[in-house]
């Protein structure tokens, strides 16, 4: 479970249902929200099927649990990366991007589980994460209209445009595994980078062309 | 079923097995693998159960033919737009693109299920599909790599740059609903265009900017 980073889970008390939500990430990455019994959560978690429903009355709770924490957790850090540079499109795109690709390649197991289940949640708890997800998109969508409106960015579509970059950002936690040769922070600037170059009027200079001109 | 497009289906013969592989991608995009029966199957195709095993051993064998058709598809039709624009780079990258992206847009539901079913394969299929799927991704590392060597790419990360942008085209799949505002061709052209800023050593002019200097 190393790969689940702790702060995600810190708070939550008491231990037990914490536990059980990591066990329910990995078994639902791994098999799928369908395919998994509460019992299998409970042994993976090492307590039984009884205990379980102490905390957590059904699997569908225990989604709804991991869908909420994952996507408040996810839009904090995009949120927190945005207000730091708020007023300056450029870097504060940059430092979205930059951290939301990072979380989402450091969280790899909750961020595929949120995003590939969204399917699987009651309807009631998917209309509560619904308003988080679209004042997630918005926070992007923000920065390019602001950067749009200062004459920094040149964008044709902002409402597509928001699209690929989640795209792009997303799917690192489908394709990231343990032993992916770049680091989740390194990811997460060469994502800036690139989606910088997406939408900026300057040529962004990459790593490439500068060691050609040195 | 009007969103299938019939020349990925257009060959298979006998009619009734096209007709079970349709009602198979409409069920499998929108239930999952695991929660369809062959049966359920049988009923949308119009079929009886026994029937289908004419046809389809197995509903493992029904998500193989599926898989297979699909991803053959998608390469030809990127195939065929980088062989048609061989020697230039820039004129490559931006045709593989849009096609590959207006694939991706116009064949969805074949396109999600290929993609978010991947694990539901059995290995001996998967194998299969592999190296469908890694010669689908060399044809765009090449393409990279033959810019960046011709002087008009730079790129810092031919790999994670590659990476990117399967991502977003990829994704067109999931996100993408019959009443989507865009064309498919006008996500495909949008995304080249996005994709030809990440990597060009010259910067692109978007529409954005050509209406600002008009």
């Amino acid at each position: 479970m190393r790969d689940l980073a702790d702060d995600l889970w810190g708070d939550l008390q008491p231990a037990a249902s914490r536990r059980l939500l990591l066990a329910a990430v990995e078994a639902f990455a791994k098999n799928g929200y369908h395919n998994t019994t509460t019992r299998e959560i409970a042994a993976a978690a090492g307590m039984s099927p009884a205990a379980v429903y102490v905390h957590y009355k059904s699997k569908a709770e225990l989604l709804r649990a991991i869908s909420q924490i994952g996507h408040e957790a996810a839009y904090s850090t995009l949120e927190a990366a945005v207000v730091r540079h708020a007023g300056d499109p450029v870097e504060c795109l940059k430092a979205a991007v930059a951290a939301f690709t990072s979380w989402h390649a450091r969280n790899y197991l909750v961020a595929r589980v949120i995003q590939d289940e969204l399917d699987s949640l009651d309807i009631a708890d998917y209309e509560v994460i619904l308003p988080l997800r679209r004042r997630t998109t918005g926070l992007v969508t923000n920065i390019l209209e602001a950067g749009q409106a200062a004459g920094v960015f040149a964008i044709d579509d902002i409402a597509l445009t928001t699209r690929g970059i989640f795209s792009m950002i997303i799917d690192t936690a489908r394709w990231r595994r343990p032993t992916t040769r770049l680091s989740p922070h390194q990811v997460g600037i060469a994502y800036a980078n690139l989606v910088l170059r997406m939408v900026d009027t300057k040529p962004v200079r990459t790593d490439a062309e500068k060691s050609r001109s040195a």
